[in-house]
């Protein structure tokens, strides 16, 4: 059985990168699987075929013979586990890993979300250029500590793992706020997650999808 | 080697049970794990020493031997993972309620920090009175996809399991807003929940902590 994830039909972003299916096939990349995809439409994604897989209505999901499961973070750590190149095999080494997968999606992405919702959402609202600027410093008060912690390491916790995949694609978010550029050592850190092969591949792939050149 | 988690000295809630370390004392009671607890002030969490266990100076950590781990979703997953009671045995089943785990926290708790956020951090901002209502329906817009999914459900998946751990706590941040209280199967899912003999004596002892009777 071949792996199966859903992502856009088109991606909001117009190809660069941002949208969730690129974390998992990210992960797919650096684990070397092969993977299918099955494109869906905003309206495909609110229906019962769809709901049945993703609850929320969203993409990536992921299906492997008879397991089915959405989340992000879910489905990178299930493929980190079965499979090579994402997660240390020493076990105080692996919990610290999906620490970091957990910090990523419930500490750092959270106010990053603030600012894409303030942006998209409330974007012609009267109060949101006053506002923004506020969502952007409870941003830095994260990437700060964030900062503050990884100082000259090349990743956020010995080797490369599914820790930084999460929080390299979390991070990436900013890259249009310019935010990103405040912190030096998280740019280089996010630039060096970029350069990897298995990112590279995944990058491509999406971008196929949504930017197809002529 | 006792485990030893962090608290606040003081929970900023006053003992109603929704800092995070009441999740990890529910997950402790769950598997019949006896813990320590050592309080944490305000000040010393921007403290070096705190620092080194939480990177974001928050509360709980967690440390078993010469593991230390932060981020209360990875916590609670290493206690499921070593232990009985919060992870069912299947691996597709495992798996699924991992998904749920990752959509407590990524998926629900997003913008209800947002309403948190706006509700203390913005509280004085004059955009706040008419800004609520937009952030509460966009936390009505996931809670009505979970009613659906739920339906008549005891659990999101079979067997209680770490994601309903998870889940409930997450809701239960909304109990003062209201809003759970239009959801009635997810009213009665999170009363559930708090019925656990080990979420009551979780409840119990971060209350004792937090608003000890005379």
């Amino acid at each position: 059985m071949t792996i199966v994830i859903t992502a856009f039909e088109r991606s909001p972003d117009g190809g660069k990168g941002l949208a969730r299916d690129t974390r998992v096939r990210w992960a797919l990349e650096e684990a070397e699987l092969p993977y299918d995809v099955r494109l869906v439409s905003f309206q495909a994604m609110k229906e019962p075929a769809h709901l049945a897989l993703h609850p929320f209505g969203q993409i990536p999901t992921f299906e492997d013979g008879d397991l089915a499961l959405f989340e992000t973070g879910a489905i990178v750590l299930h493929i980190a586990e079965h499979h090579g190149g994402l997660l240390p095999k020493d076990g105080n080494a692996r919990a610290r890993a999906i620490a970091w997968m957990f910090a990523a999606v419930n500490t750092i992405e959270p106010p990053i979300l603030e600012l894409v919702t303030a942006k998209i959402l409330e974007a012609d609202k009267p109060w949101t250029k006053d506002r923004l600027p506020l969502v952007m410093d409870r941003i830095r008060e994260r990437l700060n500590q964030l900062s503050v912690r990884m100082g000259e390491s090349a990743w956020l916790d010995g080797a490369f793992s599914a820790g930084d995949l999460m929080m390299v694609s979390v991070l990436l978010r900013l890259r249009p706020s310019g935010l990103l550029d405040e912190y030096p050592n998280l740019s280089t850190y996010v630039a060096r997650g970029e350069a990897r092969p298995a990112y590279k591949r995944a990058f491509a792939a999406q971008l196929a999808v949504n930017a197809p050149l002529p």
